[in-house]
C-alpha cells in the first residue's frame, strides 16, 4: 500500500484554515523573538530520523507477545511501511537495517525500492545477541568478548558481513550493540572481557571502508542482569578513543541507570567529538522502549538543548550524529507509535531551536538559575505544533499524520494485503 | 515592603497588547474544543496554594548553606513575604505555619496581619525531627515511635500544642511528618515501632477539635537511611484507616523511591477517600525539594490529571485536598523560586482541565493507547500561559510576576529593610 | 532418572570426616551461645521450599533464549526433576503447578507419581499474562481488570478452573499474579481498573473451597512499563483486606522498586496477619529472577530475621507462609541453580535462627544501634554450612548436593533420556 | 586518653581459649585449601585504612544534628581518637586531614604527636563546598568550575595551600572532591564548566611536588540536585587522563546511581592503571555514609575480589590505592562506628584473599557460572573473624575491639576529659 499525495492534500485542506490561524499566531510570536519561521522550518525539514527495520512489527516481552495484524513479511514490505510513514510526516526518510533479519537478496532491487519511497539507508546493525539456526557457535556466553577465540571470530566475521551488506546499499556506518555480559558475580573476568572486546572491535574497525564510522552502544543491563561489558558511556568512550577517529559512542535513551543525567553525557561526548549516534525511545523503569516523548518530554527537550548547542557550535568538531528511533511496539499499532515518536522528536528539536542562547549564556555567566530556567521554559512551553505541521505541509506531508492514517484505514488495508497473522522477521 | 496594586497595573499595561493577542488566540482554540475560558479562569483563581513559613529563607544541605539577603526575621515578615507573592500572583493566599519556628505570640495581631495581606492559615505543622534547646527528651531515636513512653508523650504533647496554636489562628488541619526511622539494620523493631506510632497518633487524633483533619505524611528515607516508620503510602493509609474518618494520607512529591508511579497512588487514595493533602516540589534523585515543574513537568500534569478526575467525580467522597509547596531554596531567591513553583502548578492544573475526559474514557474503554496518549498530549502541549496570566490579571495580579519582581527590585528593598545577614528562623 | 539413596550415601562417606570436624566445631560454638543444634536441625528440616513447575527448563529474555538440554517434556518429568532435587537436598518436597502449562490429565496417576518422590502440591498458579492458542478473548489489555466483562469472565473462569485442578491434587491455595497494567500514560483509568480487579477477585475468592487461601501478588512494572494494577504491597493489602480473611499478600523478592526496604514490608504484613506467601529469587536491577542469594545475601538474611521474628511471636496470628522459589534459569543448569537457591535460603534461615533475640530487643529498647548491628552480624557471619549439611545428612540427603549432581552426571543422564532439544512447556 | 597495651592484653586473656579453638579450626580449614594462615595474617596486618579527621565527631543531616559527647576539640585530640582506634585494631595507622578544618599550627609538634600514636598522614583533602567566614569569594555557584576567574583562582590557591600543609606533614597525595554542579536545568553550561574544571585541575597538578598524586573524586548528585561537573567515573577518568600520569580516579562507594556495578568500575580503572584511592562507607539510598558493611557486605566482598585481583596481577601497573573510610556518624558513637567499619573492610579483604583464583579463572574460561558462584561463595561464607582477630592479637591489638572499648568506658572517659558539649571542627 502507498499513500497518494493527493489523498494527503485533500485531508490537509479540511483543517487548513485552523492551521493557518495557529501558524500565523505562532509566527508573530516567533518574529517578536527575532526567530525566522522559514529558517526554523528548513531545519526541521532537514532533520530526518531513521526507522529501524525491526520496529515495524509487534514487539514483545519475555512474558509473551500479542501480535497485531498486517505486519510486513519481507524487507520490501518493511520499506513500504517506512514509506508510509515518510509519505505522512516527511521526516522518516531513512531505514536502518538489522542483519541477519533483513538480508537483501537482490541489492539493486532493494535500492530501487528504497528510492521509490525516497528512503536512504542509515547505519546497519549486527546481531550477536541471539543464536541463528545455522550458527556454528553459540552466543549464550558472549560474542566479541567471548572466552573462545572461535566464537569471537564468528562474531567479528558476522559484523564484517554486515558491513559488506551495508556497503552495497550505501550505508556509511555500523552500529554495534553488544549484549555481552554476565548474570552472576564471578562469572566473567571483567578486565579480560573488556580487553577481548577491544581486540574484536579493532578487527571490525580495520575491516570497515575508510569512509565508514563505527558506533559503540552501551547499556547497563539486560539481557544479562549483573554486568554488561560496555556498561556505560565511560566504557564506550574508552573503547572508541582506543579504536580511532572514526569510532564513536552511540547513546540510546533507555540504556541508563535510574536518574542518570543523560543530557550531560551528550554534552560531554560532543565536547570530546565522540557522539556518533542516537537511539530515541522513552522509558520509566529500564529499557522500556516506549514511544518517544510519552514519559519524559522535558528530558527529551533538555537533551535536544545540548544537541542543538553542540551542533550549532562553530568550534565543535563532532560530526552530525545519526538519528534513529529504537522502540518496541507491544501494545500500539507500530506505525502509529512511530508517527507519535517522530512528532515528539520534532517538537523537542523545534523547542530547542527556540531557546534564546545569548540570554541563556548571560544568565549562566552571572549564575542566575531563575532566569536560566525561565529561558528554557519559555521555549519549552511554546506550542510549536503549528511549526512542525507547516514543515510537513510544505514538504508535501500531512498536517495531522495519525488522523490521516486512521481516516484512510491504513492498518485495515495492510491486514487485507498481508493477513492478520503475518509475522515480521526478527524479534 | 508591600507591592502597590497600581505598580502592578502599570507593569501590566506595558505587555497588555501582546497578552490580549495571545489570550485571544487561545480563547478561540479553547472554544473550538467547547471549553469556556471564563469557567477555566474561575477554577484557576479558586485554586490557592499555601506557602510554608519555612520556605521564605535560604535552605541548605548537610554540606553547607549559602544565604542570600533580606530574609524574614519574624513571623510577621514571613507573612509579608507571602503577601508579596500573593500580590503578584493572586494564588498564594494561605500560609502554613511550622511550630516551634513560628509560634504566634500575639494571636490577634497575627490574624490581623494575615488579613491585611488577604491570607488564610492552612494546615499547621509539628516538628519532632530536631531537638529544641529547652527540650527535656531528645528525638535522636524517634518521637511518636520512640521506645520510651516519656519521649512519646513529649512528642504527643507538642503536636497537641501545635493544634492549639492552629485553632487560635483558624487552621483546620494538622500535618504530621515523622522523621522517625532507623539507619542500621536491626536498630528498630519494625512492628513495635509502627504500633507505638499508631498509638501516639491516636492520642493526637483524639485531642484534635472535631472539625479538624489529620494528615499523615510518608517518606522512604532521609534523615534516616535504612528505614522510616511511615515509609510509603501503604503504611500511611494503614494508619489513617485505623485512626478514623478524619485521618488522611498526605502526598509529598519528593517522598518516593525512584520511578514510583505517583499519579496511580493519587488515584488509589482518592478512590479510597483518603487523600488529604499535597506537598508540591520537584526532584531528580531524592527529596531534592526543587522548584515545582523544574524537572518533570509532564509527571506533574499526569498527577493533576488524576487530581482533576477525582475532584470532578460526582461520586467521589474524597474531601478537597490541602495544597502546599514544600521546597528548599538553596540557590535561587526564595520568592522567585516560589513564583515559579506556583506558576508551574497552575499550568499543570490548567492543562489537566483541558483534557477531553469523555474522549479519554472512550479511548480507554476500547483499549486505544495511541488515542489516549494523543488526548493527554493535546492538552499538555497547549500553551496555557495566557490563561493563567488572564486569571491573574482579572484578580488584580501581575501578567508577569517574576518580571515585576525584578523590575521593582523587591529583593533589594528587602535587604535594605532587613539587612544582608538576616536569618530566617528554622532550617 | 532417580538418584539412589546409596549413591548419595557413598558420596557422603568421602567427605564425612571433614564434615564431622566442622560440625563439631560449630556445635561447640552454638552451645556456648545456648543454641541447641538438634533443635535447629529439626527446624531446618521442617522448612520445605516449593519448586515451581516452570523453573525446570531454560528461561529466556525478550532478546532470546539459549536452551540447554534434557529439559522435562511433561508434568511427570517435571516432578522427576523436583524429585532429583529433593533426593539431594531433602528440602524441596513440594511442587507448585502452573496452569495451563501443567494440566494433569490423570489426577490419580500424578498424585501417585508425586508420592513416589515424596512431593506435596503447593499453591497453584493461574496464567492470564499470555494468550493460549485456543483462547476466545485476548489478554493483551488485561484480564481481571479488563474493560470488557467478557474478558474478565474468561479470566475468572480460568482461575476457578485452576482451583479445581489444585483441589483434585491436594493444593490448598491459589496464587494470583496479575500482569494487568498499562504502558502509556492515559491508557488506563486507574480507579476503574482497580475496582474491576477487586470485583473479579471477589468472584474467584467466592469460588474457592472454604479451606483455601488466596495469595495476591504485586509488582511495580513488567510486562507493562507505565503502571501495574497491583503495583505495591499497599495495593495488594488493600485488596486482600477487602476480600476477606483468607486473602493474603504474596511477596516476590524481585517485585520492588530500587532500594525498597522489603524486610520492613514483611514485618508490617505479618503484623497485620496478611503475609500469605513468598517467592524467592535475587536481583540487581529489576525482576531479574536470579539464583537466591547470588546478589544480596545480607538482605535475604534481614528478611528472614523478620520472618523468624514473626513466626516465633506467640501473639502473631499470621498463618505459616507458603515458600516457593520463583527464578528464571537463563545461563545455569536449572537444577544446579535450584540447588544453589535452596541452599541460600536455608543458610539465611539458619542464620536468622541464630540471632540472640533477647539481646537484640534489649539493644533496641536502649537505642543502641552499634550493638544491634553486632548481634545481627554475629549471626550472619557465622558459617552455618555444616548445620545445613548435617540436616541434609540426617534426612538422607547429600552433604554436598551440587558436587554429587556433577559427579554422577545427572544432566548428561537427562539429556540421554530426553534429548538435547527437548522443550519444557511454558515460558 | 590512651589505651594501655596491658589493658588490651588483659582483656584478650579472657577470651583467648575460645579464640585459640576457633582460629585452630579455621587454620586447619585454610590449610586444606593450601592457604597459609601466616601469609594471610601478614597481608591483613599490612592493610592499613586511613581515618579522616572529620569522622571523629557526630555527623548530621540537613534536618538536624544530635551530638554525642566527648568529641575531639582540636587536631591533637582527633589524632588521639585515631590513636585509640589504632591501639585497639592495629589497622587504623593513618589519618587524612581536611583543610581548613584541621590546619596544623605547629607542624613539628603535630608530627611528633602523630608519631607517638604510630600514625602516618594519608591524602590531604581540600574544601571548596562551603564558605569559610573570612573568604573573599563565595563557592555558592562552584569553585574550580566557576564562571568567574577570580573564584577559580581562589579555589586553586586553596588547593595549593592544602598541598603545602600536606607536604610539611609527609602526605603524598591530594584528594579533590568537588561539589561543583547545578540544581536546575539550564543553570550551567556543561561543556564550559568541564573545560574550566580541567584547566583549574591542571594548575593544581602543576603546583604539586613531583612525587605527589592527585585523586579526582566523582559523585552523581548532592549537594546539587541536577548535575555534578564530575558526575561519574567516566568523567573523572577523562580528566585524570588529560591531566597526566600522576592523576587518578578516586572511588567513593556511596557516589553512584542506584544499582551501579561498582566492582566492574574498579576493575576497569585498575586495568587502565587509573585507580588512585578508595573511600569506604555503605548505603542503601544515596550517599548515606553509613558504617562499612552494614548494608551490602557481599558487594564489598565483590569489590575486594577485584581489588585483590588487580593488586596481585603481576602485569598491573596500577599503583597501590589509598584506603580511607569516609562515613558520617549520626547515630552511633563515631569511634564504635569506625571500629565496625574497619573490621568489615578487613573481613571483606580476608575473604577475597581466600578466593581460589586458579579455579575461578578455569570456571570463567569454560563459562561455568554455577561453579564461579560456588567459588566466590565458598570464600565469602567462610567465617574469617578468627583470622582478623589473630592478626590483631599478633600486632598487639584487641581480640574484640568494641568489647574492650565498652568495658573500659572509653566514651565516658572522653566526656570527662572534653565535656559533653564539645564540638568537633568541621561538619
Amino acid at each position: 500500500m502507498r499513500i497518494d499525495a493527493e489523498v494527503v492534500q485533500s485531508h490537509n485542506d479540511k483543517t487548513l484554515p485552523d492551521h493557518r490561524e495557529s501558524f500565523g499566531h505562532l509566527s508573530r510570536v516567533l518574529e517578536k523573538k527575532r526567530l525566522e519561521p522559514t529558517h526554523l522550518i528548513q531545519k526541521i525539514q532537514d532533520f530526518q530520523i531513521a526507522i529501524p527495520s525491526w520496529a515495524l512489527g509487534t514487539g514483545g516481552t519475555r512474558f509473551g507477545r500479542f501480535p497485531g495484524g498486517g505486519e510486513p513479511r519481507s524487507l520490501e514490505e518493511k520499506m513500504d511501511d517506512v514509506g508510509l510513514l515518510h509519505a505522512l510526516n516527511k521526516a522518516s526518510g531513512a531505514i536502518s537495517l538489522h542483519i541477519p533479519w533483513d538480508i537483501p537478496s537482490d541489492v539493486e532491487a532493494i535500492k530501487a525500492h528504497a528510492a521509490s519511497h525516497g528512503l536512504l539507508f542509515d547505519a546497519v546493525n549486527s546481531n550477536t545477541f541471539q543464536d541463528q539456526p545455522d550458527q556454528l557457535h553459540s552466543y549464550k556466553f558472549g560474542s566479541l568478548c567471548h572466552t573462545s577465540a572461535a566464537v569471537r571470530k564468528q562474531a567479528i566475521d558476522h559484523n564484517l558481513e554486515v558491513v559488506r551488506y551495508g556497503e552495497a546499499l550505501g550505508s556509511k556506518s555500523l552500529t554495534v550493540w553488544l549484549a555481552d555480559g554476565s548474570s552472576f558475580p564471578g562469572q566473567m573476568n571483567f578486565r579480560k572481557a573488556l580487553q577481548r572486546t577491544l581486540d574484536s572491535l579493532r578487527a571490525i574497525y580495520a575491516g570497515m571502508p575508510e569512509d565508514w564510522k563505527l558506533f559503540v552502544e552501551y547499556k547497563p543491563y539486560e539481557p544479562y542482569f549483573y554486568s554488561t561489558v560496555i556498561q556505560d558511556w565511560g566504557t564506550s568512550h574508552l573503547l572508541a578513543s582506543q579504536l580511532g577517529e572514526r569510532a564513536f559512542t552511540l547513546v540510546d535513551l533507555g540504556h541508563h541507570l535510574p536518574n542518570t543525567n543523560i543530557e550531560q553525557i551528550v554534552a560531554t561526548l560532543m565536547m570530546q567529538s565522540k557522539l556518533g549516534g542516537f537511539h530515541f525511545n522513552d522509558s520509566k523503569f529500564g529499557d522500556d522502549d516506549l514511544t518517544v516523548g510519552a514519559m519524559k518530554p522535558y528530558q527529551l527537550f533538555l537533551i535536544f538543548n545540548e544537541l542543538v548547542a553542540g551542533m550549532e557550535d562553530p568550534e565543535s568538531t563532532n560530526p552530525s550524529p545519526a538519528w534513529m528511533i529504537d522502540a518496541s511496539h507491544n501494545l500500539k499499532d507500530p506505525l502509529e507509535d512511530l508517527l507519535q515518536s517522530v512528532e515528539a522528536i520534532q517538537l523537542a528539536y523545534a523547542q530547542a531551536l527556540l531557546i534564546d542562547r545569548v540570554a541563556l549564556e548571560e544568565a549562566r555567566e552571572r549564575n542566575d538559575p531563575t532566569m536560566a530556567q525561565e529561558i528554557l521554559q519559555e521555549a519549552y512551553r511554546t506550542d510549536v505544533r503549528p511549526l512542525i505541521a507547516e514543515a510537513r505541509l510544505q514538504a508535501g506531508g500531512a498536517l495531522h499524520p495519525i488522523q490521516v492514517f486512521r481516516t484512510i484505514s491504513v492498518r485495515k488495508e495492510l491486514i487485507k494485503e498481508r493477513g492478520l497473522k503475518s509475522l515480521s522477521t526478527g524479534l
